[in-house]
């Protein structure tokens, strides 16, 4: 007997990345050594004060449900927080406490996406986006970046063609995974204009904001006219190493905020009770955890730019914020006779052990994409590994 | 500027419980005493060992993401308890880890529910399975229970139209909120005779599975031909006192559970990492945290069913299990003249700081539908309060 699944079910995408994990710890229980740069999980482990708080909130029984938006503390802590570094006039009304960053999409898809609504999204992208944008009956309008002469920038040309395709919402990912792009003050100001100017709804994914090593960090949300149209996608996953608790917010409007709580009095009730004491003291507690943190990553770009600029056929931008790298690998597979990034992916694997992602695994080719990129990530490898990974990755291409 | 919000967001429903929590905390911060009985939350703290292994895990590093589907020691320890206590046959395939027992209500219905699809569900019950059922477009076709001689019985009738009525899918809350309910076998296995004769999907609500004080607890589960077309919601909110902890998981068929982990994959990655090993510790250490908490909870259960019995006008039966109670307060309402059973919550509060939910918050009322009842929930209550509370209440209605 098989019981029918939902048609629905066709359109639900994944994260394909995890296959790559699969590959590679298979290969690593066969004996061979492995360079992890396909995780975007972090090897190192939270800070000691958030860890503490979290104890000790827990000892204190606070194990019993807290509020479905979130506990007011943290509500109040997260609005002042992220009011200050985005110049936004916020209060705990504005935010809700989510079982991480990614719940967010979903919700706010579900919240403000009609089925048959046009949405604008980033290919190289997050997956996640289209996934449920599909999932949930809505039309995907990819828009993609081009190589600028210093980083990767937005194609707006994309996004007005989207937009001239009656695009209601637009995903918007400024320190951007894969591809690691920052968008200068004037790229984000003509994004926030075609946003008012042709009334887009706006989820402003924020999940890098903090994770950046030189300028300073920049939200559309801060744009006029933009505050009340965007919701931002805020973790505590990447600047707390908090992956593994699942604490994020949905930060907007009050009206849309409400409407996200509500999906959260029907999904999950609320967050976990304890750990919001941890990411409180994170908040309110010295810098020195997300100091060393960032330093961490700092030392492990630059070590991985200047070796992948050295490989033949390799060129590799180095972003501003992070922890990936999406380096052009076009001159480096030719040289190989590869014609397939997969299978490239799989010959660097199987003959260095170096296992990364690539362009495929953040989203189906744009007409006329030429140039071939892998994606590295930085968060989940040692200095010493990279080191030796990409020497060994260097020989095999030399 | 007001941005268009999503039509589904009309068909969202949500717990109004929390209206009458709200309701109670305002008139307690202006001083009145207030005995809570509409909480659903525990009072009781979660067994220590449970919190131990969570703080061991946490130091230990388990702070990066799990697999999506929870961690395999996990899913394998709660494979084995399940299969034991319900007969059945199960591995870590059978077991996808959700952040609390709620996602699995989404994510079954998500799976298995075309729009359009006719879903028979509890009412009075759980608020949030209309909810998600509507939201997600399908057409709720609700039963009831009946006044037996020991007990609420199950309006197999009711059910039985709803399946002349093309319904594909059953949502089944054995050991019931809010009725407390038990079916005895006899009224399980007809159900399943149904079901299978019938083709159901079946979404088994089993979150008081083991908060039992008599008998032996019983899964449809189990029955002939159910265990291919069941997916079971377990928690461990209720049996470790952990509803803060939000963990639970989706118990059924590998081909659903693995559409229900693809859901995790889209809606949170995975569920906290380091709380899983607090879990594993219940289910595999001394059964000492979950036997006080239900002679607790059997405790309070006695002293209430006894105190309302008296109460001239209210008729309670004693549930074998759940800590719930829904009395008949028909005759109570009509020697104080009052007809809309809001109306008597509203009196009954402000005249004794007795704080319930009444019938209202677990679904419209059926046609037909004469009698007036209130819930009681004893989770959150002291002995102590229990008996002032009561005694109160029992001189307002004398």
């Amino acid at each position: 007997m098989t019981l029918p699944i939902a048609e629905r079910m066709k359109r639900l995408g994944t994260e394909t990345a995890f296959a790559v994990s699969l590959e590679a710890t298979q290969l690593a229980r066969k004996g061979k050594t492995i360079y992890p740069f396909h995780l975007g999980d972090m090897n190192i482990i939270t800070p000691l004060n958030v860890m503490e708080a979290a104890i000790e909130a827990m000892r204190k029984g606070k194990t019993g449900y807290c509020p479905t938006a979130g506990c007011p503390e943290l509500r109040e802590a997260l609005a002042k927080d992220v009011g200050v570094t985005r110049n936004l006039h916020l209060t705990a009304d504005n935010v809700s406490i989510q079982p991480g960053g990614k719940p967010t999409i979903g919700k706010f898809i579900l919240v403000a996406m009609n089925p048959g609504d046009r949405v604008l999204y980033p290919n190289p992208g997050y997956p996640i986006y289209e996934s449920q944008v599909e999932f949930h009956g809505g039309v995907g309008l990819p828009y993609g970046y081009l190589e600028g002469s210093r980083g990767f920038v937005l194609d707006l040309e994309a996004i007005r063609k989207g937009i001239r395709a009656d695009a209601k919402i637009l995903i918007y990912n400024n320190y951007q995974n894969p591809t690691g792009a920052s968008s200068p003050k004037e790229e984000i100001e003509e994004l926030a204009k075609l946003a008012v100017e042709n009334n887009l709804f706006v989820l402003s994914d924020e999940a890098y904001f903090d994770i950046r090593y030189s300028g300073e960090a920049m939200s559309i949300a801060s744009f006029p006219g933009m505050a009340e149209r965007t919701v931002i996608l805020y973790t505590f996953s990447k600047k707390f190493a908090m992956t593994g608790w699942r604490l994020g917010a949905a930060i907007g409007p009050v009206r849309l905020v409400e409407y996200i709580s509500k999906m959260n009095v029907n999904d999950e009730s609320c967050s976990n009770h304890f750990i919001q004491y941890g990411a409180l003291a994170g908040l309110q507690g010295s810098p020195e955890g997300p100091d060393y943190i960032l330093t961490t990553l700092n030392e492990r770009r630059d070590a991985m730019v200047e070796r992948l600029n050295r490989i033949p056929g390799i060129k590799c931008f180095k972003p501003e914020a992070t922890f990936y790298l999406f380096p052009n690998v076009t001159g480096a597979m030719k040289r190989k006779g590869v014609i397939d990034v997969e299978e490239f992916r799989k010959l660097c694997l199987y003959e260095t052990g170096v296992s990364f992602c690539t362009r495929r695994h953040f989203g189906r080719p744009l007409p006329g994409e030429t140039e071939q990129y892998i994606r590295f990530a930085y968060s989940g490898i040692t200095l010493s590994q990279i080191d030796e990974g990409l020497t060994k990755l260097a020989e095999f291409l030399a």
